[in-house]
């Protein structure tokens, strides 16, 4: 092996979310690139150079990282969350596929972390505490069609949904199609969370219902929980508030 | 508020995947208590006193956590992985739904963590890269008809599949049974990975096709991913191969 190429994830924001495999795997790499508000998060070291590049670039941003590695850099390319998770690794692989050679006498690792949903749902309750599905809602990569599918599959199974790029400006409505879509399967009471830029000083996290998820904000530091029939609301003798799924089911 | 309640997610297993919130919240508890193979990865600091339980005890243990942290203690209550993810956090919730007075003056808090299916993926490659669901095999708490329901579904979905708890001494044949279902949806060729004790020195991780899924061992440690019919093999030119799921859907 010559290079290293290390897909790191760095959690949702806060340094406390940051594993210390990732922050290691930041600190031995002369290369550190990624989408600009990633590599932001991180303070350049004596002898490190940082490349932040536009988000709609994935797969040239695999090859180019690829490349250095193929020259011999350590290089770290990092994601927010986890990279695994509608992030830089599958474009990194994504590269390799279309052109193997490009991989050769490279160390490729895969640096897990937080990835967003985990951390909304941390800060509610427990709302993904039963099965759940994860579903992209941006239709950059995939049809409409597809995503209208999996919704409503993934309600016919009584999954919680956590909605990833639920909206952008180019897209708003999407996520009130969305939620019409699953209001046809789902009862009208069933509990949703808005958590947006969770970590951050910004951090807000609101729960509502189904039945008014279309009037609540939405952009694209927001991550979407649609409960399944079973999450609930959890109130203390003192009026606090949580949302949880039960491990286990009603009986029907 | 009196006393305090954090429910913390350990990760996978190495200490490089422990997040710092995390581990500041178990420096920062007097009591710490958890499924025992849990707390035996923490080493006591003076005056810490730790509690290991058994298995099947969750919702006990989530009651006793409670009335420790409302007689004053700073309690933490671990879990491997993500607590939010088939963990403790759900059986803390449950427990304050059974009994409201008993959250009263509690700060409760929740820290994520690393979950296995995320560490399974990031060894393989990112066969997460796309919509996914997280499905436990565990029927003691649910019924084995709404599981194959799940899973029916999740296969016409097209999610890559994790499957949590796929096998147990008391249930080694569900996770064939599980197969045999998903193989009545997907293509024999469909990809999966099996996943076993990921980030200890015994882990192990093999690839196969759903054809061939049923002869693999499997237990508690293990964790199973299903493709999608999007998911593929990608092979370096020197041979070596990963696992990766596309961003985009191929054209049908």
């Amino acid at each position: 092996m010559t290079g290293t190429l290390t897909i790191v994830g760095l959690g949702p924001g806060p340094e406390g979310w940051v594993t210390p495999a990732a922050t290691e795997a930041v600190d031995h790499a002369d290369m550190i690139l990624g989408y600009a508000p990633y590599v932001n998060r991180l303070t350049p070291k004596a002898g490190q150079v940082f490349e932040a590049t536009d988000n709609r670039e994935e797969l040239a941003r695999a090859e180019r990282a690829l490349h250095l590695a193929g020259s011999g850099r350590r290089v770290a390319l990092v994601s927010g969350g986890d990279p695994g998770v509608f992030a830089m690794a599958a474009a990194v692989y994504e590269a390799v596929e279309k052109n193997p050679a490009s991989a050769e006498k490279i160390d490729i690792r895969v640096e897990p972390g937080v990835t967003a949903m985990l951390a909304a749902a941390a800060r509610i309750g427990a709302p993904l505490g039963h099965d759940f599905c994860a579903i992209s809602l941006s239709d950059n990569l995939k049809s409409w069609a597809t995503i209208e599918k999996r919704l409503r599959l993934a309600a016919e199974a009584d999954f919680v949904i956590a909605l990833y790029n639920p909206a952008s400006k180019a897209r708003p409505q999407q996520i009130k199609q969305a939620f019409d879509l699953l209001a046809g399967v789902l009862p009208a009471e069933t509990i949703v969370v808005f958590a947006r830029a969770v970590g951050r000083a910004d951090e807000e996290v609101d729960v509502t219902t189904l039945a008014h998820a279309t009037e609540m904000p939405c952009d694209m530091r927001t991550l979407v929980m649609v409960g399944s029939r079973e999450t609930r609301k959890v109130v203390a003798a003192d009026g606090r508030a949580w949302v949880y799924t039960p491990r286990s089911e009603r009986e029907r």
